[in-house]
């Protein structure tokens, strides 16, 4: 592993540098180490670590101040490193799921030489695990001040476009009870199971929303994803649980969303286990409007829940805007076009530099 | 522990006795020591030792047989030993499943001077665990002679009324199948476990059939008794696993009850894991119309499927006929009354006996 990153080089060969160095959540001492030495040389930035995360931004007064975003971990190795470059596709662990976007920003970061925003470049740790030992979530608890901007860009993959805002997600629990008898008398008991089908059917039948928003269009979901029951092979079962997720627009807040469970759901039990909110676009902001047209295509809604939701919390308009195909992250196969990684450079330098 | 069992005494103290003598499937070696011994004694028996099963055999030259059996083992014990006498009943475990049973058989073994019919007494074991270990099962393939009779009685608790025939019973597992996606974008998926509430509305609406066989009045049912299925929170799942239990009356074979169950689960796949012929109750033979009229009562049908059924696939008509209430089996509080011993011993003596 080198000392420091040649950051101002090209940014595929920082991407495939990223990459090498392995960096499975709770073990990124090494990357984040690497990256501060190599930040600490750019003069121009105020640097701090914090735990594996690594935090720099200009100090110049502009009015305005914009986040890029990133994290330094990966999903476990599945036997994909080191990276591997063949017919302008960098393949390997991360390259996807976010060393592309990670190294457009420590691109940016010793490249920008005249921004229009004050910049603070985010880096941190334990992105991939559960919510608690999320890295950004220990900044927004240690070190919130550096978290204030006027717009908040996530480069995790999205295909090199601006996708806004995110759903929210919900988890319940349906809980159905009955009473267990031996089967040879199945009329003494109540059947648990056969009292979940008609929560199956309405499932079946719901028509799920499509919202715009700002021009974004996202489309909800009420999808089961568990469902157990069962006492004996030979008693009449007395519980059973579905498990439903439902992904829902950011018009909606999690109360809102709970809310309609319960009309969809009339008659039956449920628990909320487990709720996200979902980040409206924000595209209506100047910086955002500036980005989309740097961008210079259409805004597409994001679906899946990210870190961009943290930031919406916070106040600020966000987006996802990084290079590679979501839908590749966490698989074995996972990879980043070259001309994305560097699609997205050149369209974030438009939209910090001045013209 | 006594050497012998006075089997000629009162068949409540000796019901008393082989309780307390613990017997848990696997560990019946010593209440089979005991059975064995007592039974030598009475020199009118040819007595045979088959693992822990002990069987003994009247060799009269009458025209006609009848068996009775009973198993010696108990579920395992659960804080309900040793027996207690209190206000006519005899409480603790296997009082009613079934040494109340087996108390009247010894009892009658050495008691029946003048018979009608050649006896065959079988004492056998692990009849509480997978039908694999059954001993009558074992006694079938190595003492098949020892089985031929003209009537098989069981004498496990039926309330002290004849329980004839029994019904059959057959596990399938129905699977729906689909294709995983993000719930994010859950239309991109099939979800297998909201494609099974259709089956567990077909569940749900199933009447099943009432049917009348000699007198005897079997209720089918049809009821799911474990559901499975999922893959992660956010996943659509692509399978789901629905497991039923289908108990049906022996006027249909398994091969029947299993077309009746690819109609009711038209559209579905679903394999058979698990199938028990039932018994027809064949009460219009002459020796089980002797029985009836000896017990004086309605003989009712036999829900549950008992090892009646064996003997029923042996060409012999079966019923159930012994002390206890058949619910009580396998509770802590299980009990026998008295007064249902005393009544089994002097019906089984009238039919056994010439008047």
């Amino acid at each position: 592993m080198a000392d420091t990153l040649h950051l101002a080089a090209d940014p595929v060969e920082l991407t495939a540098a990223l990459v090498d160095v392995p960096s499975v959540s709770g073990d990124e001492a090494d990357i984040a180490d690497l990256v501060e030495r190599s930040l600490r040389e750019q003069t121009s930035l105020e640097v701090v670590r914090s735990g594996n995360a690594v935090l720099a931004r200009t100090t110049l007064g502009l009015p305005r101040r914009v986040i890029l975003a990133g994290h330094l971990d990966t999903v476990p190795v599945n036997d994909n490193l080191p990276s591997r470059l063949e017919d302008g596709v960098l393949h390997g662990l991360g390259t996807c799921d976010m060393k592309g976007g990670v190294a457009v920003m420590l691109n940016l970061a010793a490249t920008t030489d005249d921004p229009r925003y004050d910049l603070t470049f985010v880096f941190y740790d334990c992105e991939e695990v559960e919510a608690v030992r999320n890295g950004l979530g220990r900044i927004e608890r240690e070190l919130r001040q550096w978290l204030d901007a006027d717009l908040a860009i996530v480069c995790e993959p999205s295909n090199a476009a601006v996708e806004a805002g995110c759903q929210g997600t919900m988890r319940i629990e349906l809980r159905t009870s009955g009473t267990r008898a031996h089967t040879a008398r199945g009329w003494m008991g109540v059947n648990a199971i056969h009292a979940v089908g008609e929560a199956l059917g309405r499932l079946e039948a719901y028509q799920a929303r499509t919202v715009d928003i700002d021009g974004c269009v996202y489309r909800e979901g009420l999808q089961a994803v568990k469902i157990a029951g069962g006492v004996a092979g030979n008693v009449v079962p007395d519980e059973c649980v579905l498990t439903v997720n439902h992904r829902f627009a950011p018009d909606r807040t999690p109360e809102q969303a709970e809310q309609h469970l319960r009309e969809v759901f009339e008659g039956f039990d449920f628990t909320v286990t487990d709720r996200s909110a979902g980040a409206l676009p924000g595209l209506h902001t100047e910086a955002a409007q500036e980005l989309v047209r740097a961008a210079g295509g259409t805004p597409v809604a994001k679906l899946g829940w990210t870190d961009v939701a943290r930031f919406a919390a916070l106040g600020m308009p966000a987006v996802n805007f990084g290079p590679g195909d979501p839908t590749l992250a966490h698989t074995r196969q996972e990879n980043v076009p070259v001309n994305q990684i560097q699609q997205c450079r050149e369209v974030l330098r438009r939209f910090l530099n001045h013209g």
